[in-house]
């Protein structure tokens, strides 16, 4: 049995736009579309502040959509008051992006007391091919 | 739609048995349980010589278990014929293993010409709890 | 012997700026310092388009820092020809950057016909102690 | 200025022969060859049991090789009170081993409180290019 979270998406969302008001600095930033028991999916709208010459999504722009969508799922698993570190991200890229949004569907693989872990999938929207796969290890503060 | 394996189990046990005779080298070694579409599962027994003080199985065991899985992954896929290169493998160890069997979960997640990308759960046989999750890069020759 | 680069510090910057204009979108991005036999050595002005609130720079800022200074050292030592494709990158965040420039030193490992791989150590400028530690994998097309 | 370990070379290897009697298990294991401020040096000597067809130490061996370089490079910096737990390991493989010995560099790259993380080259003996490189992180248990 999974625990519940114990933050919706529309309490996370709030927060995080309140302490990362500048993931939307330029224009849209990360969109937290829904958080589950240990998940969140997030969507990065395809803007050209994210582009490479080609209209291909940035790197920069894929590794900052992974790290903040196991961000959110680590928040909505532990609430507003942790402030998670991000110790190692891991990245394998697979093909390049279309010309679309981008999906990643964060997992939590393991939420410890001081460690938590967890993998990221990223697709472009109504694709099934993965763009890219991401691994993430984040320090969680002592209660 | 996932292509089908042109290998199935007892072709690709076959197969590794023959070329990687070492691997039961001093005792039992990893044992393919299945393959199937882009995954392989795989079985390591528990015996002495994987084991750390304590009982638990040691992290070469494990990361070697990994390796495996993913390379009985490809072949399955691709035949007997590749002879794929492991180029990266990345590695988070989330809990001590129980003193059991571990079970590998292998899933390709891009087979393409040149590069194959995969990952790996595994888990202490009969248990929900990961043990290590892994990731794997391999670099396949030309046809 | 290391072989030497076939393309200077100036080369390489006015390449870099012609294909990747957008690197310095909305600000500066990062600039080429210095290249050597199988290194490169990039700084990130500091810069409020990178920064997260607190005045400290940004992981993707950090990411994509390292990214481009292993893409400059590939670049520099094989000519502008090539275009390098990064499959793997992964990194260690070890502390906070200090309200500074970031001083990115990349290094090439491995120099091969189809894969590169390289590390990058990244520190505020003026410090001695890591902020971030990369490394990175890519392929190279065919010539 | 890097702190001076507090344990030499002879007292961790006898430690570490005491407390992980099994690396030797088979036939001879990794060998502490010096400790320094934050570095490890350690050789894997050229052995059946380590071998690939072909006469190519196994991946499993190199890896295991990488972490027990790290996990001394810690041990001699704090002493043998601490119990550090391996909690991400990641592999580059570069090219295949000469039929020779096995000389891995440990270097720590952090050693805070809770976390350290440390990078291994492991080149064959008297060869200079890499066969390997790592990158490691030990969770470090509270005093």
């Amino acid at each position: 049995m999974l625990p519940a979270p114990v933050m919706d998406r529309d309490a996370v969302a709030a927060f995080l736009d309140e302490v990362f008001p500048q993931i939307h600095h330029g224009g849209p930033g990360p969109v937290v579309e829904s958080v589950g028991p240990m998940t969140a999916t997030m969507r990065l709208p395809y803007h050209e502040r994210h582009l490479r010459p080609g209209g291909t999504i940035s790197g920069p722009a894929m590794m900052g959509l992974a790290d903040v969508a196991l961000y959110v799922a680590i928040l909505s698993q532990v609430g507003p008051v942790a402030l998670a570190v991000t110790t190692n991200l891991s990245f394998n890229f697979m093909r390049k992006p279309a010309q679309a949004d981008l999906l990643a569907e964060a997992r939590l693989l393991k939420l410890g007391r001081s460690l938590a872990v967890g993998e990221v999938l990223i697709r472009s929207l109504g694709r099934d091919d993965l763009v890219c796969h991401a691994t993430g290890t984040y320090a969680l503060p002592p209660k």
